[in-house]
């Protein structure tokens, strides 16, 4: 279709603004914003609005992918994850969401890299059951203005009807697995405990579940965020979960977080995370505020999300091509 | 009083985040921001999220105030306003809005400046008194959730009752007076047509007619955006308006926008801005993709401004400080 082509070319977007099919994305869009809000505003959350030049604690896991900015002659960072700011916030005012841009200096320009994209963050008391809960409500309270309000820009797009009636029947609890379970399943793909899981397994395992929303839990410590919470029960295991939906595959990723700082410390000091910082001319001391928040005990125990707008909008609107997901999708080649 | 000395502090931000009147302060910036949704809710808006890595057309008149993004070897700038994203969409879509982050360079630090804030934008098809109509309900529309849920807030931030009794009372139509008529009423202040008014001039005014929000409006075209449309009357003058609010000063920049392609290509080649963007290696170029958009009558009538939420926080909580207006304020000693 010569549309879904002039959607995937990013390199001149002005040119596709009049296309029919770009409104119903932006308005598609909109409503998810409006329905995640909705949800937030319903359940005691208080929007923050959180720093976007920063130190490293703005960093996402990979500090090699962040962009740099010259401020005032310091090196800082586009932000790409709210996460901490939030987290700093929880002893005093418990549920915390925020809304805004995340940048990644990925050059690829294809259908699942973006350089710009909007994060709905969300932190909170509560633990993994907890959160996954909540992860649950939010993605069916963005689905239902969409399927409540733009069935005609739904139909613009093209998206099947049976989609269209997955999306209005959704609802708690999402399937569920553990890594391990995970890794049993795509054994004969050569995936071995420790490995990260690439995106073709990930559509594999949701594809085995009957192709619903999935969350995979409890992955090895070794291969995520410093800060999420070691299980108590098995240390080698973090208590996160990714929540990979049809079409886009992983749209959240959450955590409990480790809120005792010795213990954050000495994960801090041991990622492979702060070895990159170094090799970028930082140091444990951008993280010195952060880690500050958590000393003598002011910390209480919490869990947060991102959720990718982006990735539920593919989920929507059933598209492998995260350049139709918005208005102005931006990569290497879109700067306007 | 002791917590303003901390909450005018920027430079550890993350030792003031216990203070009750930073959470004062974050609720009280939640309801404004909700307050602006439900206005463009209610009326017919479409949310866009728009670029915030941009060429020069991001730029809100004074390239000299951007941030440089290595952007894989290009240059690039950090947005600071979404205007012209929004407008390329007005013919399609009529009435846009975003919110989101706005870039200075600004080294100052001090009651007035910041390096990140936050900036509510609108687009229609309208002309200056259907904006300003507009300007006037969002305003009363922001403040309404602050003094219908935030009075404990309002408290906690010592904001004096007449204050608050004039918050409550706050009804389109705002005072309204033309920059003629404001540079013969600071005729004694030295002011001469063609200058711009400077902060203590705005005050002045304000104060002269009763210290409540004040429009002024139809600036000399000479110191203003480059497509600020012309009035028909007298082409020296733009059909444009800043709204001045109490303790913050300007908080809103509107304006129709210049929708014939020919006249704005002129205006842009004539334009300061233009000299800045080449000094900075750039090009008119910078700006063919919005020109484009123009192009053969393809642009209609249209007008719009950028809310400073900032400004209008200060307004709400009575304080002179933009540093209190947010949870983590942004200036060049801030960087966390």
């Amino acid at each position: 279709m010569m549309y879904m082509q002039m959607l995937a070319n990013t390199s001149e977007r002005h040119k596709a603004l009049s296309l029919p099919e770009i409104h119903a994305i932006t308005k598609i869009e909109g409503e998810l914003l409006k329905g995640a809000r909705r949800y937030f505003e319903g359940n005691g959350f208080w929007e923050v609005v959180v720093p976007h030049i920063t130190r490293a604690t703005g960093a996402c896991e990979n500090i090699a992918t962040m962009f740099d900015v010259d401020f005032f002659g310091d090196r800082a960072f586009l932000v790409q994850t709210g996460q901490l700011y939030l987290e700093s916030l929880i002893p005093f005012m418990e549920r915390l969401y925020c809304v805004g841009s995340s940048f990644r200096s990925e050059p690829d320009v294809d259908e699942r890299h973006l350089t710009e994209f909007t994060l709905v963050e969300m932190e909170l008391p509560c633990d993994l059951d907890g959160l996954i809960g909540h992860i649950e409500n939010i993605i069916c309270s963005m689905i239902k203005p969409v399927t409540d309000n733009r069935m005609a820009e739904l139909k613009t797009l093209n998206v099947p009807k049976d989609h269209i009636n997955m999306l209005r029947k959704l609802r708690p609890p999402f399937n569920r697995i553990t890594y391990m379970e995970a890794v049993n399943l795509l054994k004969n793909q050569g995936v071995k405990w420790g490995d990260d899981l690439k995106s073709r397994h990930e559509k594999r395992l949701m594809e085995s579940l009957g192709n619903k929303p999935l969350f995979i839990t409890h992955f090895p410590k070794a291969i995520k965020f410093f800060n999420m919470r070691e299980n108590t029960g098995n240390p080698s295991i973090v208590n996160s979960t990714d929540c990979i939906l049809p079409y886009s595959g992983e749209a959240v990723g959450a955590a409990e977080r480790e809120h005792e700082h010795d213990k954050l410390y000495k994960r801090l000091s041991e990622s492979a995370m702060l070895r990159q910082l170094e090799q970028r001319g930082g140091s444990i001391a951008d993280f010195g505020w952060y880690l500050d928040t958590l000393k003598d005990g002011r910390m209480i125990p919490h869990a947060g999300c991102g959720i990718g707008l982006n990735r539920v909008t593919q989920f929507a609107i059933a598209s492998g091509d995260i350049r139709m997901s918005t208005t102005f999708p931006q990569n290497r080649e879109s700067l306007m």
